[in-house]
C-alpha cells in the first residue's frame, strides 16, 4: 500500500484555535494521511493516534508529499527522506484485509499539534524574519490536539469515527476525544495509557526534559544544531520505562560488547562495556536525526498536564460520562502505564471491556504485539457492529 | 548513643591492596564507627554494609572524628558538619536493646573503598601536589571494597562475624562476603540486593553517569566546584527507580506547587508546577551538598561490574557454594531489585530463608521500614543461635 503525506492548513486569525489556556493561536497546519475511502454519509472512519515521537505515517509506504502549503522545505525534505521506502508503524493492523480494514474503513492518521513531522509546533516558521517558534512556542495540551483533529475531520467531510484508537499519548488523545465529542464517536480504543499522568512518568519527562536543557547547545531552545548531548540522554532516561526489567534481560543480560572480553580490566572512562549500553546510546543517537528536542519538550509537557478530571469534576464522574463502548488495553509487562492503570480506567467506565496483552516488551508492547493487539480489536469491533 | 568516627590507615607498598583489575593501591584510609564492645575471643561482631550514597554514621549520634592520618581536613569538616547531631541511617536497628544489639554484638560500619566519607576514594589526595584522584581512580569493585572491609577487621581484631547485613550496594558486598571469606562468616543478611546487576539497573546508572559527565562543568573530572546541574539531574534519574508507583502516588498524586493554582495557564518556562517536580529537584540539590560526582561515577560502576558468577563458574555453582545460614530479604514494591530477584537469591543458596518486606515506598523501603526489618532479622538470629 502507498501513503501519501498531505499537508493542511487549518485555523485562521477569524477562526483561530483556542487553546486550553485561553490563548488564540493560527493558523495550525496539519500533516496527515488516509488509508481507504470515505463513504458518501462520512461515517466509515477510523482515527489512528500516534504517541510521543510518532507521526502520521501509520501504514503503508511513503510516496510522496503534497502541499499546496508555504511549510518548512528543508524539514519536510528532512522527514520524508526518513520515511521513503519504510512502512508505517501501525502497518501490521492497517490495511487490505488487516484488522482495521481499508476495504471497509476510511483510516486517518494525523501528526499531532505540537510535533515536528509536518504539523505546527516548535520547529514551524513564526515570522517573516525566518525564526522558528522554539521556546515560544505556545503551551499545548492534548485537548488542543483533539480540537486540532476535529478540525481535520470537518475538513475530510468525516461525519462519525467508527473508532478512535491509540497508544500511550495517542490513548490519552482517543480518551479526551471520548469526553470531548462523544456525539462524533462509536468506541474508543484506548491502549496503554493514562487518564491522569502520575507523578511517576512526570518524574520521567522532567528528568529527560531537564537532561535537553542541563545541555548548554540547547541555549534556552534557541540552538542551530540539536542539544545531541542532552536529547541522546532523554532519550535514555525515557526507554528505561519503555521496555521492561525481564525484556532488556532478555535481549542484553549482562552480555559485553563484542569487542570487550570478560576481564575486568577495562578501565572506568571505558564506560560503556555491556551491550545495553550500547543499545542506549544508539537510540539516543537515533533519535537526534528523528526529532527536534524543543518539541519534546512541549510534547512531554502536554503528558504531564493530560488529566481527563481537570475542571470537569471527579475521575469516576468524568469518565462515568463516557458512553460508549469502549475497550481498555493494558499490557502485562508495562511500568510507565501499569496494566492496573488500564483496568481502573475500564472499571470507571461504563460500558467497556478491558484486555491485556501479555509480552514482555514492556510499554512498547503496542509498537510490536500486533498478532494479540489483531485478535483483541477485531473481536471488539464485531461485538460492536463496527 | 554517642558515634565517633574512626579513620585507619590500611595496606601500604610492601602490603598493597591488590584490586580485581591488578593493579595494586595503597595506602587506603578507612573511615569506620563501632558500637558495643568486641569480645576477646573476637567473635561477637557484625558487619553493617551501607548502599551507595551511605556512609559509615550507622547509628547513634556523632560527637568526634578521631584521625590520626594526614587525611583532607576540609572534606572531613564538611561531612562532619552534614553528620553532626544526626542519627545514624540504621539507627532503629542497631543500639541498646535493639535488633542489632550493642549489648551482645560488636557492630562495624565502614565507609567502603571509593566514597567520599574519610575513605580513599576520588576526592583523597593524590600526591605532594594536593591533586585529587578524580578520575585517574583505579577501577573499583564490590570485590575490592570487600576486601578492604576484611583488612579493617584484622585491625580491629576480628576473627569471625556473626553476620554480615546490608541493602542495595551493602547488600552485594554482603553476598561477596559469603563467597570470598566464607570462613570469617556465621551468616549473611542480602536485602534488596542483586547477584549479577541488571541490565536494567545498568542502563539507569548509565543514564546517571551521563547526566554528570554531559555537565561542562565536570570538565572531564577536573572540576572545582559540583557539577551541580547534572548530578542533581543524575541524583533524580535515580530517584525515580528508588521508590514505587504507588509510593509517588500516595505522597504526590498531581499535587500542585502551593504558588501554582490548578489552572493550566501556567507557562511551559515554569517547568515545575507539580509538588513531584520540587521533590525531586530537592533531592538534585541535597546530592550536591553530601557527595561527590566523580565518586558517584566510581560507585555507580561498581555496582553495574557486581557479578558474583564471573570468573568463579555457573552462578547457581557459586551461589550453591555458600554453606552458612542466609536471610535474603525483598522487597514488595522494589522495582529495581525486585523480589522476585532476591526470591532466586535465596533459591540457589543452600541453607537460605526468603522473607519479604511489605511496603509501598520501593527500594528504599530498607532505610524505612524498621519495624518489619527488626521482626524479621531479630527471628533469623535466634533460630540460627546468633
Amino acid at each position: 500500500m502507498n501513503a501519501k503525506t498531505k499537508i493542511v492548513s487549518l485555523f485562521n486569525f477569524n477562526d483561530p484555535l483556542t487553546l486550553e489556556t485561553g490563548e488564540q493561536f493560527s493558523p495550525v497546519q496539519v500533516a496527515y494521511q488516509t488509508y481507504g475511502t470515505l463513504n458518501s454519509a462520512g461515517t466509515n472512519a477510523i482515527l489512528v493516534n500516534h504517541a510521543l515521537t510518532g507521526n502520521a505515517h501509520a501504514a503503508g509506504t511513503i510516496t510522496e508529499i503534497e502541499t499546496d502549503i508555504n511549510s518548512n522545505p528543508d524539514l519536510l525534505q528532512k522527514y520524508s527522506k526518513l520515511h521513503n521506502g519504510k512502512k508505517g508503524w501501525w502497518d501490521d493492523l492497517i490495511g487490505n484485509g488487516k484488522v482495521l480494514d481499508t476495504n471497509k474503513y476510511f483510516i486517518i492518521s494525523s501528526n499531532i499539534l505540537g510535533s515536528c513531522y509536518g504539523t505546527t509546533g516548535p520547529v514551524a516558521i513564526k515570522n517573516i524574519f525566518n525564526r522558528k517558534y522554539g521556546m515560544d512556542f505556545p503551551t499545548i495540551t492534548v485537548r488542543d490536539m483533539v480540537k486540532v483533529q476535529r478540525k481535520l475531520l470537518e475538513h475530510l467531510g468525516v461525519k462519525k469515527l467508527k473508532a478512535a484508537v491509540g497508544g500511550s499519548l495517542g490513548g490519552m488523545q482517543v480518551l479526551e476525544w471520548g469526553i470531548m465529542y462523544p456525539e462524533m464517536l462509536e468506541s474508543i480504543i484506548p491502549i496503554a495509557t493514562s487518564v491522569q499522568h502520575s507523578p511517576w512518568a512526570i518524574a520521567l519527562n522532567q528528568a529527560a526534559r531537564q537532561a535537553i536543557m542541563n545541555d548548554p547547545v540547547w541555549n534556552n531552545g534557541s540552538y542551530k544544531e540539536q542539544p545531541i548531548m542532552g536529547f541522546s540522554l532523554a532519550r535514555k532516561i525515557a526507554m528505561i520505562s519503555y521496555r521492561s526489567l525481564e525484556s532488556f534481560e532478555t535481549k542484553f543480560s549482562r552480555k559485553r560488547k563484542e569487542t570487550i572480553d570478560n576481564n575486568i580490566n577495562n578501565k572506568i572512562d571505558n564506560k560503556n562495556i555491556f551491550q545495553i549500553e550500547s543499545y542506549l546510546n544508539h537510540h539516543g543517537t537515533k533519535i537526534n536525526e528523528r526529532f527536534d528536542a524543543n518539541t519534546y519538550i512541549y510534547l512531554s509537557n502536554a503528558m504531564d498536564l493530560h488529566d481527563v478530571a481537570l475542571n470537569r469534576g471527579s475521575l469516576p464522574e468524568v469518565l462515568g460520562s463516557i458512553k460508549i463502548p469502549t475497550l481498555a488495553i493494558g499490557i502485562s509487562s508495562d511500568i510507565l502505564y501499569p496494566a492496573e492503570e488500564q483496568k481502573s480506567i475500564a472499571e470507571l467506565i461504563p460500558n467497556s471491556t478491558y484486555k491485556e496483552i501479555d509480552s514482555i516488551h514492556g510499554h512498547d508492547a503496542f509498537l510490536i504485539e500486533f498478532k494479540q493487539m489483531e485478535k483483541i480489536i477485531s473481536k471488539f469491533l464485531k461485538e460492536n457492529n463496527l
